[in-house]
This record gives structure tokens, sequence and C-alpha cells, in this order.
């Protein structure tokens, strides 16, 4: 296990770890290094990172896969990543509806019913 | 000039007025009714929206803008907004690094040579 | 209740309030205001504009969602707005079928069995 | 020379013969395939086909172009190959406008300022 | 039946006969000409050309398809073409692995996702 | 320096060290970490991989990046790649040409006319 692994695997753990090992029992039959990459990239060497804290990096994430409108698994993750590092639910609905303006209204409709989703599994957990 | 209209110009002094009167001007021949839309919809309508202050809705703007990847005039507008609404230069960095996650590499680079444009014509201003 | 609303869901009567209604009583928990926008802007503010007829509207709205292949609920609703404001199903079929070209065929072949799926539901209401 | 692609020759003469040649001159070096394959199918399969008339279905592909916001020369084209059978100005205004709703303002933005540019080539000729 | 859709039904035979026939099945009530015009361009036009052998062409069709995020259908119905051509599964691990780079780590998770379910299909089969 | 980061400048070193010298250069002054991480994931970590012919992974980028059609820069460099790999010509035109399937006629236009570009500044060095 490299140094990088263990290092964002630590990162997941503060944001949103549950996520990460369901990814990791989807991936381990046919592509663990993905998982691995996953873990290595965007935790290890990005969400570590200085200058930007990470209610701002989720902030950003959210915003970028609502308008991307490709990614609802990824999106519902990161909303309750979102919430894990401190946003607010009402952030994170003024973020997708923000989205309206960037990537059209049905990108923000399509990420407000995820985050419902997001909000209902977090609070029956 | 409805209030709407009226706010959002408002909105877009505090924001990036500079942007808006180029938008403006542009427009005026073909389409000043889209020109006014943009102060009504998004400046009037959205941005003074409670719930989210105007950092994180610029840093939300930029990571959109750098995912989708076709908007690189706004972009540059919204990297000039963050700075106006007191993101620093090494946020935004940070936000458009992180792109390269959500949307490729591509992208974030495409988005940093925006930023560095931004920067410079900031720098000269 | 804004002026500007009132509009909004008379426009929405002529064009697909049955949509429309679903949509609102799904945001009503998390984002009234996400509905209350889609009423104001797209339905008072753009659909009611001159120099444009509704037919065409919903034609330009249909291959764009095509197109963009992210938001197949609201292609579906678009499809039979187009109905309700007296497109025929084939004309409908040769919007999707040529998207073919500008988007590629498993846009196309993804937006034809969505229009399916509408034109079912119309028939059997 | 294939009837197919005379059939496509013919609906270019109809609708927008300019473009074509400047896209067959360009791609005669690299790939005279593509080009011929333009005629074949965008032209004699798809333009040629019954059920919906020519002006809704440059409205779909001004539509469409505008929306995704990653083909700014092949928009310009159809804006002028609206106008040639029989769109007006307003009418395509109203399309680009229309999709700030579906694909944000952006896209519309880019859209108005790639009009503004077809429409003054064309006041030129 | 033109020469030239029975060629891209011999095309199709090589690649994936079977999930062009499912294609053809689901289009068979709304629009025939959409299944005819995929057998006669794509299969008939394209993927019989020389110059570049069909597993280069099948891992060209699963990366885009990867990267684009919007068909997941066609996705999984290229993974499977692309071993009926050749490929192994370990080269379209590779290729969509390889995606995170250029469309984001979300366009690979779930393109992976789709192999995991179009390789459990075809060892079903 | 990093192994990683090492191992990747000797992979690009195979594959296109003018592009990513340039690329390190445009970025020196404002974020060479992005640079650096190119070096590091698509270099060392991706393309260094088993499994996958390096002629077959630039296949892949050269398709996902004519697909996206948003970074036309990174396309031409991936274009120069594929050629330094061991790609014919021929090759990459078939693969563009093959993007029309897939992501339309303007996708495949756009990109084939980069590749003109990319050939005649490879005739001209």
């Amino acid at each position: 296990m490299s140094k990088r692994y263990q290092k964002g695997l630590e990162q997941l753990r503060l944001m949103n770890e549950k996520s990460y090992n369901t990814l990791k029992a989807n991936l381990e039959d046919i592509s663990p290094d993905l998982a691995r990459f996953v873990a290595e990239f965007p935790y290890a060497d990005i969400y570590t990172r200085e200058n930007l804290d990470l209610k701002s990096r989720e902030i950003a994430t959210v915003a970028a896969l609502t308008a991307l409108g490709t990614a609802p698994l990824q999106l519902k993750s990161h909303i309750k990543g979102a919430i894990n590092v401190g946003c607010s639910k009402e952030e994170i609905i003024e973020v997708i509806i923000q989205m309206a303006v960037y990537a059209g209204f049905p990108a923000a409709i399509n990420g407000m019913m995820i985050a419902k989703e997001a909000f209902e599994e977090m609070d029956e957990e």
C-alpha cells in the first residue's frame, strides 16, 4: 500500500469514507486499480492541498457535477461529502439552483432531485 | 426599467460591472433583451439570494464553467468576478486544478490558461 | 404570488400544466423557489415572447434536449408539450432523427426511446 | 458520384451551398470522404425527408448547436442556412435566447454573438 | 432493402448482431428508418472502411462513449462488440481507466460499472 | 523531483515531449503543480500501464477528445503523439471520421481540421 494511497484513505475518512468503500467494493472484481487511483489522485494529491478549504472544495465539486449532469451517483456522494465537511443543506441547495444559470434549468432540477435523495438517505442513517 | 433590472445592475456593481457593460454593448444591436435577462435572472434573482456568500457563489461558477469547457469568455469574467468579491488567486487556481478530477486534465489546463489571462488583464488595469 | 409567476402558470396551462405540477410537487420540500423560477423565467419571460410560435419553440427545445442527452425527464415533458401545442408525432420523430447528425446516433436513439415512452403515456391518458 | 451524393448537392443548393463548398475545399487534401458523407447522410438522407419543413429543421439545428456550444462554425453556417430557407432574423434570435433555459446563459450569449457575425456577413454579401 | 442496408447487416453480423436486433425491435413501432440508418451509415459506410482495423475502431468507440457519458446502453453494446472483434477484457478496462484523464474520474467509474455489466451478461450467455 | 514525475517525463520522451515542454512553460508562472500532475498521473500512472499498447491508447485519446470537442489544443498534441507512437495519418483520419457516428458531424469536421493543422505542423518540423 503506497504512502499516497494511505494518505488518500485518511482524507476520505474526513470526507466520505462510506461512499469510497462502496466504490471500492463495486470495482473490486473488475478494476481495483481504478479504486486505488481515486484514493491516490483526487484524495491524496488534490483534496489535501492548501489554499482552499474543504467546504469550498465540495462546493466546487457539487457545482461541476450538477452542471455536467452525467454523474448522478458521484453528485450524490459529494452532496453527502459536502455535508460531512460542514456545508449546510441550504448552501448546497443554493449551489444547485445557481447552476440553472450556467448549465440550464434541467441540470439544476436534476441536481436538486439528487440532493433530495442524498438528504433523505443521510436522515435515515 | 424594471425593479429586477435595477436590482441586477446594483448587484453587478458589487461583482463585475465592467464585464456586464461589455456584454451589454455587444448585445445592443442584436438582442438587448438577452442582456436585460442576464441582469434580471442571474444577478437580481440568484446572486442576491441568501444562504450562500458571494465568494462561494463565484467558486461554484468558476468550477462549473471550467468543467463545461464551452464558455471561455464567461469563465474569464467570473474569474475576475471571483477576485472582486474576495477570492484569492490561489483559491481560484485550486478550484481549477480540482476540475481535472471531475472533467479531465484538458478542462483544467484550458481553465488555467484562461485564469492566467484574467490575472494578467487585472494586473494591467 | 408575483405577476410573473401567475403569467408563467397561465402559459404552462397552454403548454404542459401536468408536468409542471409534478415538478412542483417534487420540489416542494426541498426547493419551492426553483419551481417558482421555472414558472417565472422560462414560462413567463421566454415562452410568452413574440416572433416565434410555440410549435417552433417546442421543436427547438426537443432538439436541444435530445442533443444534450442529459435530461431525459425534461425531454419527455417537452415531447408531450410539443404535442400539446400542435406538433404531430411525425414532426417530433423527424427532429429526433435529425439530431443523429449533430449529436451522434446514440443521442438520437436515446431520444427516440423517450419519445416512444412519451407517446405511450399520452395514449394511455 | 453516387445518386445520394448528387441528391445531397441538390439539397445543399436549396439550403447553404456556399458553406458546403468551403467545407469541401477545406477537407479536400485530408479527407474528401468526410465531405462526401456530409452531402450523402445529412443532406441527401435527412434534410430531404418529409414530415418536417426545412424552416423547422433549421430551427432544430440552430437550437442544438447553440445548446451544445462546441461547434461555432457549424452554428454560423446553419444560422445562414436558416435564413436561406425562410427563417427571419427575429426567429433565430428567439431560438438562441430560449437556449439560456436549457443550456445556460453562456451558451445563449455565445450563440447570439455567432448570430451577430452571421447576420453581418450576410448583409455584406 | 438497399445494398447499403444489406452491407450494414453483414457487418453487424461480424460485430454485434444481437444488440442491433434489440435496437431494431425497440424502434420498430416508432421509427424503423432510424434503425435502418444505423445499419446503413455507421455499419455499411464507416465500419467497413479500410485503414483501421475493427479492434481499433471499437477501442475508439468505447473511449468516446465513456468520455461522453450520455449513452450507457450504447457503451454496453460496444463493449460487447469490442470483445466480439477480438479485444480482451483487459484492453477494454485500460481504455476506460484512461478516460479518467480526459473526461474525469466519474466518467471512468461509470464506464467501468457498465463494462462490469457487459462482461457479466456475456459470461451468462 | 518525485520518482513518478521522473517516470512521467521518461514516458513523455517516448510520446510527446515537445507538447509537454510547451505546456510546462505555459503553466510555469501560474500553476507548476498542474504541469507536474500531468506528468505524474496521465504519463507515469496511466500511459505506462500494461495490457494496452501505446498506439491503441492514443487512438482512444484522439477519439475521446474529438468526441468531446472542448479541447482542440490537447487534441492536436495527441494527434502528434499518435503519430509519434506509430499511428499512420490514415488511421487517425479514420478515428476522426468515425466520431461523426457517436458525437455528430460537427465534432468530426472540427477534429479533422485540427488533424490537418497537426499534420502540417509535423511536416514543417
